[in-house]
């Protein structure tokens, strides 16, 4: 019998993934499973986008250009201006996803062997790009108690290796909330300049920035050209989560020349997802502005509810849709299976994603969940009602 | 200033796209460029793919599931039964694309370092994914004085090392457009067997069989269950190329299950591609009749044409839609850019694919360029008349 590849085994399951067969199950019983699990939004889709997919006259749903159609790219361009990003359109790739643009960015700019060092606790998937490509990550780790802002400068200086090729961070954060501040990307490109580094910036929640606070860009820092590699993504801005279209960003010429190798061998993007991603650009202010609303309202009630259990602590998110709670309980991954295999509140219980895959370092982030605040707010307040009651139960 | 990785700088230019801006500095010229380069079939995607895209009720473009839903999933095992390939749902994941497929086959069962063999010529974007996965493709020459059949067995055999992973075949090949018999699938049954390798076979040019001859696929060979992977896609099927939505079909659990936890890392395959790819299942035979008989036809035409020229060899393909031809140049791939640069016939030139850049071997298939018959029979008429006149003006 042939083998399966070391690296195919050493690939990370979904730390999310191993509890759906659970929530099956307790749907099959006929409980009602609130899914503050994952980052799947109920908001719709701008009608723009979808418009431009059922009013499409293609007879041959051909292949279009490897990098995107240059008609594409240069808006997406214009709307980086709006955002006070100055880029051009050759310097982006359109990609499958922020997975892809992730992957090109990996792959672009490391060998096997190599290293990246990630803030924990940080996206579930870096683990398996990084698998994936053969690279190791080096986490350092965020801490709660600090709303995980960015660790201390030294901590990272402590880390890099001749190995280390990257630093990656995502901003607004995934799975934290977390919004770093201008003054933390200032140290963050002093870094990577000082030790000839990339900074890649996985920004796919620009939009979700909350208390009047401003994203700021890496690719705003003066100075961080050569350096700084921005993976983007429609999933999250318009709720097309199943457009799978993403872009790489930068203007670093060798980057994105080396990127369109690898968008070459896949060929292209997927086209009408593309015509979507498109028209979502004319998405008007006001659909941003009703769905900043929303969040804010519904962070503002999940944090509110959750503080008032005895015993939770929670870091307030300024930005996307997550945030990281510290339960009283000893295993987050034994609590979040129960909550689905044995419990329910009058027929209703909540799926949570235990924390701890969202951090490399073993053995951290075992008492953390996160909670995606996709669902609206009644939603959140009676997930928060069978949580409580769920704790209480958990422990006798 | 960081550096690129290594593997980046390996990863090779697609062979067409650098003769790219040639043909767009011709057309500014104001000259017609016949494409006999590309695989993008001029022929209509089927109705009922693209009405299903335009009477979609979709409000939220959400994720699908990272292995497809389980109703595209049942509805693709059920066209394989149709192919007399018994399989089952739950032996295939939905890829983006058969390119995703390959890559997703490749780091399942291969680690940097390890080798695959490849018969060659070979599709260009193998060598691509392969160096994306820090592997070794070991070519194995197949010739046109023999239609590009397989190479004899031993020569296998002789390649072979403690690490090889995979036989890798594309059948009917792109760009041999020769299809493997049903005895020469056996022969490679019997050796990956002997050998304990993978066999991967890139069936996406299945329906293009032509001449009455059967294609036999790897799923079919008894025996062969844990050794054979199959790569598959709607791009030429259905003339959806830009769908970009494929599968990875096999019936070693392993693999599938190695193959899954790629595909949850990059999330979910497109999902308007795959309400497109599911509603083409329903395609009526009717199409692919006409499909059918007329790449005959262009075949014919084109083989036909391409024999009266002096010096002219061609392979006589009985599938796909390329063939390979060898021209009474010393250098095909200076010529295919004087065709573009220097060259036209009344204003009229053609853009033809150097067949160097789908071998691995340096220095063989020099004087070949692949032909891809994806235009109207006048048409391919025409660029050979127009390929005759220009062999005459290069030769002086």
């Amino acid at each position: 019998m042939p083998a399966i590849s070391l690296k195919g085994k050493n690939m990370p399951e979904s730390p999310i993934r191993k509890l759906v067969p659970f929530a099956e199950d307790a749907k099959k019983r006929g409980h009602k499973v609130y899914h503050l699990n994952i980052g799947q939004p109920d908001i719709h889709t701008p009608q723009v986008a979808l418009d431009a997919i059922k009013n499409n006259t293609l007879e041959v749903l051909a292949y279009s250009r490897s990098e995107g159609s240059e008609e594409y790219r240069t808006k997406i361009a214009a709307y980086y201006h709006r955002n006070d990003i100055q880029v051009k359109y050759d310097d982006i790739i359109v990609t499958t996803g922020g997975s892809e643009a992730l992957l090109f960015a990996i792959g672009s700019i490391t060998d096997p062997g190599d290293e990246v060092i990630i803030p924990e606790p940080f996206y579930a998937n870096y683990n398996g790009f990084a698998t994936a490509s053969g690279v190791t990550v080096v986490p350092v780790v965020s801490k709660i108690e600090n709303n995980f802002a960015l660790p201390p400068i030294e901590e990272f200086e402590k880390l890099i290796s001749p190995k280390t090729k990257a630093i990656l961070i995502c901003n607004p954060g995934n799975p934290t909330g977390y919004l770093y501040s201008k003054d933390e990307i200032k140290k963050l490109a002093a870094i990577v300049k000082k030790h000839d580094l990339f900074l890649i910036a996985d920004e796919v929640y620009r939009e979700f920035a909350y208390d009047g606070e401003d994203h700021y860009s890496v690719m705003q820092e003066p100075g961080l050209e050569q350096y700084a590699i921005m993976i983007d993504s429609v999933s999250k801005r318009y709720s097309m989560c199943g457009a799978r279209i993403g872009c790489i960003v930068s203007k670093n010429k060798e980057v994105i020349g080396t990127a369109l190798k690898f968008a070459q061998a896949r060929l292209s993007p997927p086209t009408f997802a593309q015509m979507a991603s498109e028209a979502a650009l004319d998405t008007p202010q006001s659909y941003f502005d009703a769905v900043i609303e929303e969040y804010v309202e519904r962070r503002n009630t999940l944090v509110a509810e959750l503080e008032k259990i005895d015993g939770v602590r929670v870091a307030k998110p300024k930005g996307a849709f997550y945030c990281i709670a510290e339960l009283p309980v000893a295993d987050a991954d034994d609590f979040a299976r129960w909550l689905l295999e044995e419990f329910h509140l009058n027929g209703e219980t909540i799926m949570v994603a235990p924390a701890a895959g969202f951090y490399s370092t073993k053995g951290i982030g075992l008492d953390q969940v996160r909670i995606a605040y996709v669902l609206k707010k009644e939603d959140l307040v009676r997930s928060v009602e069978i949580l409580k009651s769920a704790l209480e139960a958990y422990k006798s």
